[in-house]
């Protein structure tokens, strides 16, 4: 260890600290606080985020970094991999002029202001002007990040999300799997509508009884409650730090299969956090490796893992009891047909497997194309109804089934679509490679025992926090970068076998 | 304003931010965090209270300070009070080297620890000393700032929870209370015993009944739950911030009484930190004046409104109902005698109101002369017995019962004590005032209907946060300083008559 990376970790442990702390209060904002906490909490926020940009962009550090650089050989390849994501992190936080951080702050809270109400009334000429100041900004720090990242200015608001991620490599991924799906879709909605019809079992599902399930399933996930929380909140999310992981969800007393599969798939977000290597905790190398691989994790569990034939079979009988049901609609190949129902619509967040990764492809070449300049905002909804059109054959009725549904492009979070899918094809290649490893995997999940799967993952994810790339990752892991064979192989197993 | 005084706002502003910060993480570690959270949160809060420390204890602070101090008569009398709330603060936290505050930290922590073990065992031998470890480390820490503040070590001590307080004046009040309560109390125990036992209602009273019915009068009280939650923790308190108010109890199966008025305890806490002067929210003189003065709001609602014949006679019949009980028992003056009963017993948290003082005064006695040094460690329990003998006319058992009950002192708290029954005689002295200037408080709490009583307080004590000292306070609110003459003529018409 030389002198100035030790500076420099100490430094980062504070950051880390204060990130986390930050971390907490927005989990108690969505959980806990009541509406009248709103400003104050406000400004505890935006005091933390100033004080870690203040303690990142000191010019020591960037001395320092520069410094402990030149005396990388005397660094091990953790500390060499710690170092570098330092530096990431250091880019990001110190890209941006201090006047473009808060201009993009003010907009982005304006901008989500104003989507939240031209939402609901399907007025996108209402939120345009608005988009477009934040847009400006967008484009603003996605140049000025590019010149520093050296590479594309899209490329660049992608690698906050997937760091080293970059559109040529996602054009592959997506063109591959737009070739597929069409066809494929085609196929699955034939055969399920050649089939069975599945029954919807009757509720109402207390939501007492569906909590008391959910811990149930989280426990036998492997989620350990005293290292983390469940609770409620208007939007499921998964927040905390990895030592007191916080997930939430909400329950609807009509369908108890909602709340369920989503605590299913924050119980693997929280997972990955809780396994992530505790030696590197508090430093850049120790965090999750970035979106794609979080939503393989969460991906993996809940749509790999927990849709499957075994874990229905394990799950039926377990919620048949806890919500007093009878009759046919309880039996597990009716309740497996009933969550893996394919049916193209509007709304990115109720789509099923196969649907959902043409929502997300039809953002990241709408978003692309915008970044780039070559689409202009006004052309948006003509471009969006097109695209559902070419990718799910149905036309949305209004802008607010249609381009204003999401919050992200409303919130600044320009980049992020990508990883929906991208974590969604790496969870297909994560999961079949622990199943040729671990033979035992699918059939101790058939008993609820997800130990052997949990173990992998641990083994070759979790553990690795950001010491490689995503791609070294999964070739590590899987013998291949990624790539969408294995979502394929997966989505034809599970729809048309 | 000046801009120095400006200057000062600015970074008082962002230290209010990250204190509240830490003050929701301190609730959240209480009443929500799971075990395994816990290294993380110590890290966390030890990053924002380093965060702090820097941020007040930087060169440019004490340089303001004086600038904006010499321009004084530029100032409206408010931010003439905050220069001098800031200046307190700033020698606080400037005072004492940082290798002693770091020494004084870990000392606590250790004290307490060992003294976690200690009192079970009631082994004083055990604790002695890491006791005295840190006993040194806070007459060091007293000698230093009792320099600055131009006071005598023990005032020193109490001026960080007691604000211009000083041993002088609480000798005083508490040497005239000390003369009035043995043979009170005498009078007491004479007058009840010859009087009919109060009947004990009988459980068990289930926790959600007990919780809903906290929560009404709660909002009865005028707790507003949109700026506030209830939640449950080991030790009850009054946490987060004046805009988001977080009370917690804790549930006894078998005495609902304990509850209730633990909860109307710190409502009278909450009610005061919502009612502080919105305007001066992020500054030092919009906060509450201090320890004596939040305990008078707290004791005020549960000791002087709710323990009260007309709240009494409210709450039986909703008691009555909630717990489905019947019988003589639930009749309020049955209720009322029940929650007056006057009996001296070794611990100062279950003792009554009565004798509550007597287990204060024997503390601040002998915290003085410990501090001073004239007053071994060594000799503590026997002080310790010999006082309760003085006091209460009994002797503990042993020394877990009585010099290792409470965690202050080996949580470095020293000068803590006095505060609860200045607050007590604070509470009577503005319940009488409240009462004479608004003769219709009583009639309108026994209708539940705290208004009147909420609106005299707001008015005269919340709205004005730190801008008096807690005499110049009472003063003006009551026409009198501190006096302990309102404490004895409420003891004796509640405990007599």
């Amino acid at each position: 260890m030389t002198r100035a990376y030790e500076a420099l970790e100490t430094r980062f442990r504070r950051l880390n600290s204060l990130r986390e702390a930050a971390g907490m209060l927005n989990w108690d904002m969505s959980a806990m606080m009541p509406a009248g906490g709103a400003d104050a909490r406000s400004e505890q926020l935006a005091v933390l985020q100033v004080t870690c940009h203040d303690l990142l962009s000191d010019p020591a550090v960037g001395d320092l970094l520069e410094e402990a650089e030149g005396e990388g050989q005397a660094l091990d390849p953790w500390r060499r991999a710690n170092l570098r994501e330092m530096r990431r992190d250091w880019l990001h936080t110190t890209a941006l002029p201090t006047d473009l951080v808060e201009a993009l702050s003010r907009a982005r809270n304006r901008c989500e202001m104003i989507w939240r109400q031209a939402r609901p009334e399907s007025d996108f000429a209402a939120v345009l002007p608005t988009m477009q100041a934040l847009l400006d900004l967008v484009r603003e720090s996605a140049a000025a990040k590019s010149a520093l990242l050296g590479c594309a200015p899209y490329d660049a608001l992608l690698d906050e999300f997937e760091p080293g991620g970059s559109a040529a490599r996602i054009d592959v991924v997506f063109d591959q799997l737009a070739k597929f799906l069409p066809d494929f879709l085609g196929r699955v909605l034939e055969k399920q509508a050649a089939a069975q019809q599945p029954l919807a079992p009757e509720g109402p599902f207390p939501i007492a009884a569906q909590e008391a399930l959910a811990r149930r399933l989280m426990a036998a996930v492997g989620f350990d409650f005293t290292h983390g929380r469940l609770d409620t909140s208007l939007h499921p999310f998964c927040g905390g730090v990895p030592d007191d992981v916080r997930i939430t969800t909400r329950y609807d007393e009509g369908d108890f299969a909602k709340a369920l599969m989503g605590v299913l798939h924050e119980t693997g977000h929280a997972l990955y956090e809780r396994g992530l290597p505790s030696e590197w905790r508090a430093q850049p190398v120790g965090a999750a490796r970035g979106m794609a691989a979080h939503e393989s994790q969460s991906l993996l569990i809940e749509m790999q893992a927990c849709r499957g034939a075994e874990f229905v079979a394990y799950l039926a009988p377990l919620a048949r009891e806890a919500f007093a049901g009878d009759g046919p609609a309880w039996a597990a190949d009716n309740l497996q047909r009933m969550y893996n129902q394919v049916r193209p619509g509007f709304i990115r967040v109720d789509a099923d497997e196969v649907t959902y990764p043409a929502h997300v492809i039809l953002r990241y070449r709408l978003e692309k194309q915008i970044i780039a300049g070559d689409l202009a905002l006004a052309d948006l909804p003509g471009a969006w109804n097109a695209g559902m059109k070419e990718l799910l054959g149905i036309v949305p009725p209004d802008d607010g089934d249609g381009c204003l549904q999401d919050i992200h492009w409303f919130d600044g979070a320009w980049g992020y679509f990508p990883t929906y899918t991208l974590g969604a094809i790496a969870a297909a290649q994560l999961f079949a490679a622990a199943k040729s490893a671990v033979p035992e995997i699918l059939a101790a999940i058939g008993r609820g025992d997800f130990a052997p799967l949990i173990g992998w993952l641990r083994q070759n994810v979790h553990a690795w926090g950001s010491f490689h790339s995503t791609d070294e990752l999964l070739e590590q892991a899987t013998g291949s970068p990624l790539d969408p064979k294995a979502f394929e192989v997966h989505l034809i197993g599970r729809f048309l076998e």
